[in-house]
């Protein structure tokens, strides 16, 4: 289906308007790619990127907003058979394939396979299990999954009802799902792919349950991948997003494994049923895994805020709307409502990937202190990783939300990006701890500290425990005036200063911890019962440590650096839109350290002031974070600006419009449905 | 494909728990059915009940979370057709429709015919075009759209480009599409259904520009249905929700139109070219249907966060989690941070639909005024329906989130419920005024009532000018104690009293607007400066009006009442909810007016302190509520509560697990894609 004529363009061409903002650049691109992505990450991308755009009937993801379910899974297979491919030709290697999947941008039906099944193979098999079980995986001659959840169980381990009961008489484990609860559901490239999974199970053995562990069960025949006996498996059906990927459930009745496939890094049964417990593995190390994996979703969480604002701000940049008369009409870019909402998500990107540098540095750290068996580090990367996670993900999927909403009508088209990719993020804010919960983790780790401050107890000193010290100050080594340094200063100093904003946003975690030490220790408040509490006690210190980490990220810049001025403006619309989010938190200072209300609504006014600073720069600060179009996949957001050719030919090309197969759907629409409604001959009471 | 073995259940079975959380209900159910929904709702959805029962494969939505687009759109044809049988055979009114749509919850191909082609004809026909085109559109003969919104051009139609050009020649018009910008597009039943358009034109006569006019056009030939030469006609393609009707594009090459189609009530052009107007629309009867549409947008608002809320509660009831050692595990209603987030929306769905009661009656009492001829209601009921549109939209959306967030892992799967109808309800927030703008509507109202009040100049008196007037009030009438009543008063004494819960919110919209007013009257900020406020002030007196209104409907009731006690509950969450949103708004009273920051502090508790009251009862309110489970389409939010054996059942339905054609599939995905990885014989560099 064609157009009929060769229509002329609007007036000014968005490409045009766009390229006029190209024009306003006081930066260096290339070095601010540099600062915020890292030279690694840029080689990756660019060798990612020549994979793809050499394959764009495997990978150009064009067409995936018209895909059916099934349609999403076939692609998907399509592309991870081509990256086996490219692995084992050595055109790939096997940690550039998640830059792969950065651009594709949606999860593929292996990824299970290689995120969670050899991980777990690498951490927990012993030699002859590395050979069996580990190896081919690696080689993808086995696909597995890591089958954990169940049905009726999820983050409450212990609830787990699958058992592994070892049977003397055959000297094999019986793994079962006693109930409809128990059925395993979620598990990631098990719902077609698998041959193989690591099951969690209850261990028992001679009537003693021994505890929480792994197996490998095989659930699928190597000859012609048919479940096995006893074995139920399949797809757990559409999700809200996910959709190019098998999440799967997984029953078991009865079926028997050999002892040799439980993972013996940690236990190991004998035959006859002797149980011999390993060293358990420190859960300090567990705790270290799960800082890298948090850190990581936070980072993650940087880049595709990075994707909504670039299709957010290029779009807003060439729309037009209502002006002055007998002009062309203005960008709504230039509108202060859709400034105020998009371009403190800009700073924020910046500030997610900028705070991720040195967040990754402290996690080295800390890990290199740990080979040496110290692990003073730890608990507070824990605390800042739970929190970091948690902050990250909601400001990015509610940061998505918002770029689809200034997009207006159009951001509700699949075509604009916005939509496939916003349900793909939103699990965020569930898995590796929902952000509800994670809240208590962070907060307890801060109660329990200022607790031990207060009373003398040994700390562990680092950022967060040396900003408490600070305030608790006893013995008085500052003075009121150095504590609360906002004291007396206008709104204007305050936003001018990032020292005066960290000390804001140190004090206002402090403050709000206080409080809650005070309910916990004091008046005896349970955890559940401070959970409320816990919320914005663990923002106010993930805020912190954002600005306080990216601040050290920009110091590491030279003076003379082209970037660093823009880079300043974007540390500090992210502060005062940290401390203006919910100005309560300002007004509930105690007596010495009260801000006044004019400094607090002067706050508000002032961040509309950096804002507009940001406004002129808003363009080449999307392009300088480098999302290429592929990933992008967003007539709005394209990098050339030809927006509306992009979008109608996109419209031209919905099955239901196309040439053949379309005119065959709308006959059949037709002739079975709107033809007998416009000409029944039936008799009408209407 | 068939689970192996017949599986227990859990212990506690999840329907056995809803049963005992109804046995709490300490109120009549059906009684609260008649105050919310009223006799004549309930009496429509029991016939639509009957109806969509008596047709399952026509009517039954189940299967719906498996379709592609294109079967979504020939299941939405299916239903249309069979509608416009019922119509014709009288077992149905077209008043009766809506409650039919309501309960299947998504957007059929016709929507667009009844909901804005009829009416525009309805309002703009002459005697004549009434003959040759309401009549038959009325039976369906004709299936029309309204053609406004170009792809380039949205809010303002003063941009729009389509033009319509009277030609002396052949006393036709002309109607064309200038640029690529000016193809009309996101109109609703366009894309493959419509024989006919209502074009939103620039009219041209003899060189002059006469304004835009609506004409009607007719795009598909009336035998085959295929477009008319000069017509470019399509689907826009995929969007976020709204995948199961037909939004299109038209574009038109220099097309002729007959003179007779220019709707004639308000505009006709004589053969020869002479333009008569009539006397326009009187604006004002404009603006009373707008407020007619978002009064009903508003309502709407509350049915749809009602079935959110119902899932949610009945789920979060029944789905367990951590609890006391050889306990069954908690229900994760009972947790605090679940409670917080999922019970204020329960309340706030009451107070939605309640105060939609009095909204109704405050509008048809405005429509008899104005039936005299006095229009001294319009411009409040103007002001309100703008703020309530946007606040109920945003509180629907947000609040169907929360709902999906609280479900957990399983909210995120398709037979939650919960995410095609997030997707289909989101575009509220974004039609009939995007609530941003909106919030401008609302305050430009408030910032100009209490200028003129202040200045003295005539103003219509009414709840929110009343409102503005008491705390003006010069000359004093009220002492500071009666202004101010909430002065000494402990923060649970203020969530004991209706009376002071709205003074404070009364109070709060005052003192919000007092303060942008001074900015834009004495300062001469701008109103475009004043958007980010304007969201501000608009949520306050949204808030303040649907307290009011909500404590109308409920003073309606007689003392005795059973529901009075639990609607009075529900009233102070929903109060204290506004209240604590954002509790700045508190600290920044002028000193006369202070709020202490215990009181303001102890709000915070207040609202927990309630929260727990409801939970008891949250079981019995959402099903007072009524939404049928053919509405939730719901394994969550089942009336039964056999959660976890729909939701496997819906799993095993899945495409790719049914026997024969799923087993298809899944032998070509093996065949293509995973056997050869599995089993390729290639030299791995890997």
């Amino acid at each position: 289906m064609k157009f009929s004529t060769q229509l002329e363009p609007a007036k000014i061409h968005t490409s045009e308007t766009l390229q006029n903002e190209r024009k306003k650049a006081n930066f260096s691109l290339s070095e601010m790619d540099v600062f915020i992505n890292g030279q690694d990450r840029i080689d990756n991308r660019e060798k990612a990127l020549k994979i793809i755009r050499a394959e764009p009937e495997i990978f150009d993801q064009r067409d995936t907003y018209y895909m059916s379910r099934t349609e999403k899974l076939e692609k998907g297979y399509k592309q991870e058979k081509r990256l086996v491919e490219l692995l084992r030709e050595g055109k790939l290697t096997s940690d550039e394939v998640p830059h792969l999947s950065n651009i594709l941008d949606w999860p593929t039906p292996f990824d299970l396979t290689r995120g969670m099944f050899i991980p777990t193979l690498q951490q927990q098999c012993n030699e002859e299990q590395v050979e069996a079980f580990l190896k081919p995986a690696l080689d993808y001659r086995i696909i597995g999954c890591y089958a954990q959840t169940e049905v009726g169980h999820g983050s409450n381990i212990r609830g787990l009802e699958t058992t592994a009961t070892y049977a003397e008489d055959t000297d094999e484990f019986i793994v079962n799902s006693p109930t409809l609860t128990s059925t395993k559901w979620w598990i990631g490239t098990l719902g077609v792919s698998a041959t193989h999974a690591v099951v969690m199970a209850q261990l028992i053995v001679k009537g003693e349950h021994i505890g929480l562990y792994p197996i490998i069960v095989q659930i699928r025949s190597m000859d012609d991948h048919k479940p096995l006996p006893g074995v139920s498996v399949g797809d757990i059906g559409p999700k809200m997003g996910y959709n190019s990927i098998d999440n799967g459930y997984l029953n078991f009745n009865n079926i028997r494994v050999p002892r040799f496939n439980l993972l013996q890094k940690y236990i190991s049964v004998a035959k006859g049923g002797v149980v011999s417990k390993m060293k358990n593995i420190d859960p300090r190390v567990t705790y270290g895994t799960m800082v890298y994996v948090r850190a990581n979703i936070s980072r993650n969480m940087g880049h595709q805020l990075a994707k909504g604002v670039t299709i957010a701000v290029r779009y807003t940049s060439v729309r037009r709307q209502f002006g002055e008369p007998n002009q062309p009409e203005t960008p709504v870019l230039d509108y202060p409502i859709v400034q105020y909402r998009v371009l403190p998500l800009l700073a924020k990107t910046y500030a997610m990937l900028g705070m991720s540098h040195e967040f990754f540095a402290q996690y080295q750290q800390s890990q290199d202190l740990i080979a040496k068996g110290d692990f003073s580090k730890l608990k507070e990367m824990h605390a800042i990783s739970c929190g970091l996670k948690r902050w990250t993900s909601t400001a990015c999927i509610y940061g998505v939300d918002t770029c689809r909403h200034v997009c207006g009508g159009h951001g509700f088209s699949q075509f604009s990006g916005l939509n496939d990719f916003f349900a793909n993020i939103y699990p965020n804010i569930i898995y590796e701890g929902d952000n509800f919960v994670l809240a208590k983790q962070t907060a307890s780790y801060l109660v329990k500290s200022a607790f031990a401050l207060v009373t003398g107890a040994p700390v562990e000193l680092n950022d967060t425990t040396n900003t408490i010290k600070k305030y608790i100050n006893t013995p008085a080594v500052l003075s009121e005036a150095e504590l609360f340094s906002w004291t007396g200063k206008s709104a204007a100093q305050i936003a001018a200063s990032e020292k005066l904003l960290l000390d804001l946003l140190g004090f206002r975690f402090v403050s709000m911890n206080h409080n809650l030490g005070v309910k916990i220790n004091r008046k005896g408040q349970s955890w559940d019962d401070s959970s409320i509490e816990s919320q914005g006690v663990a923002t106010a210190h993930s805020e912190y440590i954002i600005a306080l980490y990216f601040s050290r990220h920009i110091a590491k810049l030279r003076e003379s650096s082209s970037i660093k001025n823009i880079l300043r403006v974007l540390f500090t619309v992210s502060a005062l839109s940290f401390l203006t989010s919910n100005s309560a938190e300002l007004y509930s200072f105690n007596k010495a350290a009260a801000m006044t209300k004019s400094q607090i609504v002067g706050l508000d006014d002032e961040l509309i002031k950096y804002i507009k600073l940001v406004r002129h720069q808003a363009v080449p600060l999307v392009d300088a974070l480098h999302v290429p179009d592929e990933k992008l996949n967003s007539s709005l957001g394209r990098y050339d600006g030809n927006v509306y050719e992009d979008y109608i030919q996109r419209a031209l090309d919905e099955p239901v419009n196309r040439d053949g197969s379309g005119d065959e759907i709308r006959k059949r629409f037709y002739e079975k449905y709107i033809g007998p409604v416009l000409h029944s001959t039936e008799n009408s009471k209407l």
